[in-house]
């Protein structure tokens, strides 16, 4: 039931991206009405008992799902990963000569760069810039008087993702936004990760904190009190109003990937999904991939036709076939076929025998 | 139509709160699938063709109904209005040698002179402190050398509004979170309005923004990029990925509001609303209104029992009579029937009613 295929549309979007139809259904009857409380899930205190369980299952089904350590909290905020740079750069650099390491691997890290900048040194240990980001930076130093290191889990524009994390002597923050609950991961090894919810996590509008809060309040800064991740953790998430349909959506897609089996299984099929894409990329020469093999996100495979005059007809086959959202990002071109969490591997099926048409009829 | 009352619960939540019937209705279709573009609203790129139309309308709208000058912008983020305390002061106070004159009308007030202070010395300049915030503070003074002054319009707590806005001397900054789109203001009177969107405006996640664009990136500081009004604007809210949702919900609101009359016909009923309950306040002598008269909010009006020994007999009454929400809030205690747009006038004859009921029996 889980991996039916939406009647229309093939749906690689990028994200905000594909969720499971039993969250769709679930979500659109509590706008109506939230099980039996008489009241619309979008009308009801945050207050109330109702919500006030949401949040709370949201927050264990984090803990459950990915095994997060008692010492650790779990906050659903707002402003996406893009106020997570700053966010995480805040909770994490001293006042006073505050220095910390980031890892440069395209857009996002950039971002986060930009934004750290604004409170204190930035030594960038490793960089892709040299090869246009197809390759993850690895074999650098970080330095352990450094405030914190800071690395990206995965560039969803350039369709990169880091397989081995390093071992950092200084906190470890890591933006996981487009690859969060897809693989194993080892919640200790960090001491914050931040994700915006819109791609395996569910609707756009809150953004998942997982921090170590024995790090925290270590600053010596004053920190304006909704980028303050202890006055956060002190109020469990509800300093102000939640974004209470986001946190909603997010809970049903944790509740449908424990009922799928968890992380591992999601790992299983992820892996799946991505060795039939690629495995067709590297055996049709029509295409070919983007990025260093190695270094190859299971979220966001990135490839471009071998001749390029083909685009017209190719563009034309897979939008018959029902396939939505493998333009490239704007910023790089080419095809990116992301597929999250929700993506049936049908519709990767449906993707592959598309490009094995073209070659036949080329 | 749009005044029907819902079967089970007449919703007098503080916020979120009670949203149009046809609101609901629509918001619950498009998750499943947004009109016939076979996916969902939540499954969508942001930057699709449907979803940057729905951004483009929630933003029309805003102007239509205001009357927003050309030289404002409008702006959709996040973080709620606590955020906003932030944003408005980092945007409008000087790096060197800023100086902010507030009003001090409660909770939400005192939230937001508490971040301005991070950022530069904070003037009181009225305050309703020795009232215990039953009075709106009058008369007194903006001085012309503050960078800007900072007034909010509506105090949901204590059941308090400001009737009329002083003239300033300096840029007006309103926090319009729970009164905004429930009577006519003129725009021009203020630099900034900011209202997070779950009473009047739509479902929690989303926080409007409406500001004078001549007025920005005049403070001499680095402001980080999704707090800073001016790149906000220069992206057109889209700085990163929106809250999704939360924008559409707004606009199907802010299409209701425009097709029962606007903001003259909302004014209108919200005002026979408001008589409504506090005619039966002040006739009933088994009740007392807590505010100045003067000062009484048309939103959240408040009041206590004169006889404090029934109110298990009066709880019991309205609870059984369908009506919601209408505990005062947890700080202060009594009754708070707060009266948002969407809720119609049948609701609170419901409400008046067992008022009555509780006079005849008591």
């Amino acid at each position: 039931m889980e991996t039916q295929v939406k009647a229309k549309v093939h749906n690689f979007s990028a994200g905000p991206c594909i969720l499971p139809p039993e969250v769709l259904r679930k979500a659109s009857e509590s706008i109506l009405e939230l099980d039996n409380h008489g009241l619309s899930l979008i009308e009801m205190s945050h207050r109330s008992k109702p919500f006030v369980e949401i949040m709370e299952k949201a927050r264990n089904l984090v803990r459950e799902l990915l095994n997060v350590p008692d010492n650790y909290s779990v906050l659903f905020l707002q402003g996406g990963a893009s106020l997570g740079f700053y966010i995480s750069a805040i909770n994490f650099m001293k006042n006073e000569g505050g220095k910390a390491a980031y890892t440069d691997t395209g857009t996002w890290s950039s971002g986060a760069i930009k934004e750290a900048k604004l409170l204190g040194e930035v030594i960038t240990v490793g960089t892709g810039k040299d090869n246009d980001f197809t390759k993850i930076p690895k074999g650098y130093t970080i330095p352990s008087d450094a405030d914190y290191f800071h690395i990206t889990s995965n560039n969803t524009i350039r369709g990169t993702q880091v397989k081995e994390f390093p071992k950092s002597p200084v906190p470890m923050l890591c933006d996981m936004s487009s690859d969060i609950f897809s693989r194993k991961i080892n919640v200790s090894d960090f001491d914050l990760i931040y994700a915006g919810a819109q791609k395996n996590m569910g609707p756009a509008g809150t953004t998942l904190y997982i921090v170590n809060k024995d790090k925290l309040g270590k600053t010596g800064r004053q920190i304006p009190s909704m980028l303050d991740l202890q006055k956060q953790e002190a109020k469990d998430s509800m300093y102000n109003t939640p974004p209470v349909f986001a946190v909603y959506g997010a809970m049903l897609t944790m509740e449908w990937m424990k009922s799928i089996g968890g992380i591992a299984e999601l790992e299983k099929r992820n892996e799946a999904k991505a060795k039939l894409l690629y495995d067709e990329v590297d055996r049709n020469p029509l295409f070919k991939g983007t990025t260093a093999v190695e270094d190859r996100s299971l979220m966001n495979p990135t490839f471009v036709l071998t001749d390029e005059s083909l685009t017209e007809r190719f563009d034309k086959m897979w939008k018959e076939a029902g396939v939505s959202g493998i333009n490239g990002h704007r910023s790089v071109g080419g095809y990116r076929a992301s597929m999250y969490n929700a993506l049936p591997i049908e519709s990767v099926q449906v993707l592959v025998d598309v490009m094995k048409e073209l070659e036949n009829n080329a």
